[in-house]
This record gives structure tokens, sequence and C-alpha cells, in this order.
């Protein structure tokens, strides 16, 4: 039986949540679900992030389904770093996954694009890079102050990303980008770039192509449909990914995952949007992106037809939205539900 | 007498250059030029790349005009690291600005924006940041081999740029957007934030705004309206001015400068765009970012007049075009040589 850890976290993460379970059991009949109550109000409350205890119990789960966590009465990057960051480093989540489709329905804010058009993966690393703390500031606050943020990249860290990007290059359309900054970046560039060829020896059935990150973040934007899978490091990965919900309507339906492919702790599946505290408790959150985190959950727990059909029935709630239709968050969640429910009986 | 040192380059740059050279000989009459030929050809024949006499020589200009540099034949990173950003950080060229406006006739990829809609200037710090070289590799090419990659920044260099901005913004629209990572890059987030904090309290007149990189960049996307001047960090401000020249129709058009705004050394001032081997030697560049890039050389010199005719003459030139309508190289420069020669009689 699966065991899932559940942080509904602030404001419409509980709301979309909510109807991500309700997907999920009826797309993974049976799973067992804890839930936590981490994120802004355990923090107002008790000043705790993740406790050590909390940190053992999720351990335990194979994977961990969050809604959203922050709220304007929480100092910005505290709750990032004590516990979104801190799940990808200590449960080594080194795929961070971002799937990038233009769904039927959704709006794009580019001209000449249609739903199918825009269909690739970033596979960003999520355990290294600039993302890890190290650096520091001397005479802070005074005018000789100075700060440094490091970069840190090892052959081990950037092989397994660039390996595990391969082989989702290898199911999908064989196509797989390295972006970087090789000619700026020296350091980390030459170790990303080198791996990335030895590896590419590996996957002679996959065509690679390079791009500096500024041409990438470019391209997203004027030929989007020429990408299949993409891997880049930690920061670039934030960047393009971001770039990425733009064109394809927003990060309102964006979903995400933050992987350990080796099994060896939990992974993260969230939907990318915040707490939204000023439309919650209203019942009109759109759940469909906690809906699609809880695919990329039954993909990674080896559901792949459950994964499908949750895809699927997200696919036909978009295309049967009217651009008018207010959007009842509960009644989305039944409609997908038994969607799902009848391509699996 | 205005000294400008025009360096050529290679590729399409030769022939941008000379159209720029027309408008600059109207628009700045009697100015004294001297050619350097540098970039692949120097390179290939003689290994050199920016020669200390030729350092010393550029040193007694006023401004650098500068086609493009780079060539299929030169590794990557070579002439860029060697010429582009040495000029940068040897002549402290601390403001890298990147005007970005939607032109009448230019064809953004974004639906539903029309021209005028776009109007904003990214000012990007140019001295500091992941752009000093620090960092290194350990058991290079082994599987034990480490990279780093270090970002330096300084009070003094975060001040001067921000000042800048505020300058600008306060010529402008009156609004500064900081864009940095506050949330994850807290040693160079948090200095950059102060410092920012700190100098806008002398310009109560500018409306101010921070946004993480990764929104900054969805933004620029979703509502590029909604910018007037963003200052950022010398890799944030990479990012994203070529997300910004995408979204105003591609770096054909852009223009950029990296200014001493002291005057203690020269300020460079160049397309956006590359060498172009492909299209070469056959008159049909389009000369207009080079010839914007004159504007920004005339502004940087106190001619604001002459550089506003510049600029309204490009506009009128791009507003001209047929969609179908073949460019040729030289009768764009004279066309707005032409203009400008009027507007300026
Ligand atoms: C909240 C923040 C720390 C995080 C990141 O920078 O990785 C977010 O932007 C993301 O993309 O998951
Ligand atoms: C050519 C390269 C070194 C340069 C940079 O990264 O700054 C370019 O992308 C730019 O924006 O001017």
């Amino acid at each position: 039986m699966s065991r899932i850890a559940v942080i509904p976290g602030d404001g419409i993460g509980q709301e979309v949540i909510a109807e991500a379970q309700k997907v999920l059991a009826v797309a993974l009949p049976g799973y067992e679900s804890t839930e936590y109550d981490l994120g802004a109000r355990l923090y107002n409350r008790t000043g705790e992030i993740l406790p050590d205890t909390v940190m053992s119990e999720l351990d335990e789960h194979d994977a961990i389904l969050l809604g959203a966590i922050g709220d304007p009465t929480v100092p910005p990057g505290v709750l990032e770093r004590g516990l979104l960051l801190r799940l990808r480093f200590e449960f080594d989540q080194y795929v961070n996954l971002r799937p990038s489709r233009l769904y039927p329905g959704a709006s794009s804010p580019l001209a000449d694009v249609k739903p199918g058009d825009i269909d690739f993966v970033v596979v960003r690393e999520g355990t290294e890079g600039l993302y890890t703390g190290a650096g520091g500031n001397l005479h802070t606050g005074s005018p000789a102050e100075i700060a440094t943020e490091e970069s840190l990249n090892t052959r081990y860290g950037t092989e397994r990303v660039i390996r595990d990007a391969f082989e989702r290059a290898r199911r999908r359309r064989g196509h797989l980008t390295l972006v970087h900054k090789t000619n700026v970046l020296v350091h980390a560039g030459g170790l990303w770039k080198r791996t990335f060829d030895d590896v590419a020896a590996e996957y002679q059935d996959v065509t690679t192509e390079y791009q500096h990150v500024d041409a990438a973040a470019m391209f997203l934007v004027n030929r989007p449909h020429t990408f299949d899978v993409i891997v880049t490091d930690n920061l670039f990965g934030d960047i393009l990914t971001d770039i990425a919900a733009a064109v394809t309507g927003g990060i309102g339906l964006a979903a995400t995952g933050s992987i350990n492919p080796d099994h060896t702790h939990p992974s993260t599946f969230e939907p990318v949007h915040g707490s939204a505290p000023d439309i919650a408790g209203q019942g009109i959150a759109d759940p469909v992106a906690a809906i699609s985190s809880t695919a990329l959950l039954l993909e990674h727990l080896g559901r792949a037809d459950a994964a499908a059909a949750v895809n699927a029935a997200v696919e036909r709630e978009l295309a049967s939205r009217d651009s008018g239709t207010a959007i009842r968050t509960a009644e989305v969640g039944d409609r997908v539900a038994a969607d799902v429910a009848g391509q699996l009986s």
C-alpha cells in the first residue's frame, strides 16, 4: 500500500489538495495518507518550520503531496529555505521535473501557437549549484561590504541528473538540450559540458544540442515548439521553468516534482502556484495544477496507466471550459475524479 | 572633436557598422574615427585577441562603436571573454544598458501587444557577480571532479549601478524594479536589497518594486508593459535582456551600451546580434540595431538631440517597411542618414 504524506500548507493549498486527494482516491485506491500541518500557520504559532521528528516521519512515506507554502506574515525566504529546499537537499531530490504543455483551453500570451505546439519537460538539477547556501557577507551594512555566493557542482551531481534527462528524452521525442553559460561560467560550464558529452556517447539514439542560458530564454519565447527535454542547473532551471510556465498560460496550471529517482527518500509533488491568500477560502481556486501533480506522483510510483488517466482527464477538463465560466474548486475535483474513475474501471 | 574607436569585427559586423558610421557622420559631424581590426580574423591570423597596445589606444577615445565579434572557427568564449568582457571590466563599464521597445513595424511573438505597449530599459551591472571568473575545478575529468563559480558583489559596485538606475527612472516614467533572488541567494541578495532600499530613500519621486528573477522572467512575457526601468546583477541581466529582446521582436533590432557613466574610460556601443556568417557579404543584413547603438553613443556623449533624431529616424524606417520587402543594408543606412540630416539641419 502506498503511503503518501500530505502537506496542504497555506491559503488555497488546503483547497486544491483536497481535490487532488479526491483524484488520488480513485487513481491509487486504498493509499494511506498522513497529513502534516506545516507552513505559515505552524511557523506563526510555534516558530517551527520543519521539526526533525516530522522530517523522520516524512521519510517513512513513498511520496509527499504538497499544496502551497507561504503567507505575507512570514518574511520571504524563511519557509522556502526551511521547508521546500530542505526537503530537496535532505531527501536528495536531484531531479526537479517540470513538464510544460500548452493545453487545449489554456491561453498562451504567445501569438500563433495552438494546443499541442508546446510540449517539453525541463529537468532541473535540484541539489547543487547556487542553491547550497555557500557564501557570505563581510562588513555587512557598511560601505565596505562584500557578498559572495558560491555555485558548487560535482561530476557525481551533474552526471546523475544528465543521465536521468537522457532517459526521459529516450522515452519522449529523443531530443535533449543542455543549457548553461559555458562562455562565461567556464568552471561549472566546463564540468557540465564534458559530463553531458560523456553521457551522450551512451545515448546515440538521442540527438543533442547545447544553448547558452540567455539564448535558451529567448528561444522559449520565440520558438518553444523546438524543445523536447531540457537539462540544466538549479538556478537556470528555476528561471527557465517560469518562462515555460508563462508561455503555456501561467503558473496556475503547472505542476512540478522534486524527485529522488533512486527512491532512497520520498519525492515531493506540488502545483507551482503559491498560496494566493487573496482568493483563499472562497472555493474558487483552480485545483488543476494540484491534480496534475498527482499524475507526476503516480508516474514516480510506477503507475503509468493511472498517471495517463489523470492527464487525460485534466486535458478534457481544460478543453471543456468556457472562458467566461467561474471555477468552483470542488466541482473541478469531482469532474476530474469521475473521469479518472471511468477510465480505470 | 569626438574620437570614436570603431571595431567592425566579423561577418555582418563590418556591413552594419559602415551604415552606423554614415548616420554618425551626419549626427556627430566631424567626429574622428580610428578603425581597429579585432575579432576572429585577427585571432585566426595571429592568435591575438586584444593586444595591450590596442587597449591603451582604445582608452584614448571617447567611445567605442562595435559591430559583432565571433566566427565558428574560434572556440566559443575565447573572443567574448578576451574582448567584450575585458573591455567591460578594464574600462569599468559598470552600466550595461539595454533599452527594450516594441517598434512600429516590428513583430513581437506576443499576442495582444501593439507598438508603444512595451517600453522599458534594463540596467544590468557589468563588472561584478558571476562574471569575474572566480572559481575553479578540481580532479578535472575524473569522477571526483568538482567545479565552483563564485559571485563577487560589493556595496561599492551595487550602489553605483543602482544609483544610475534611479537616475534613469527619474528621467523616464519614475518606476524602478529591482530583480534578484533574495529568497535563495541570501548573501548577495541581502546586499543588493539593502543597498537598493538605502538609495531609494534619496529618490522619493521614484516608485520601487522588488521581484525574484524567476517571477520577473515570467512577467517580461505576460505583462512586459508594466516595466519602466529594471536594475539587476550581471547574470540575471544577461538572461532578462534576451527575454526582453525576444518579446520586442528579436535580437535583430536591439542595441546595447556597456557604459562607464563617469567617463574615466570609453564606453562600448553595439548591436546585440552576432556576426551572422551565413548572410555576411551579401549586403542584406539589417543595420538598424547598429544604427540604434549610435543613438546610445550620442546620448552618452551628451548629444541628446542627435540621439533623439536617430531614434526617430529608426522608428520611421521600421514603420515604413512592408513585411515582404527585402532589406538592402546600404539603402537602409542611406535612408536613415538622410532622415537624420533633415531633422538636424
Ligand atoms: C520558492 C523557491 C525557493 C523555489 C526555487 O527557487 O527553487 C521556487 O521558485 C521553485 O521554482 O520551486
Ligand atoms: C557574449 C557574452 C559574453 C555576453 C554576456 O554574457 O554578457 C552577451 O550574452 C551579452 O549579453 O552581451
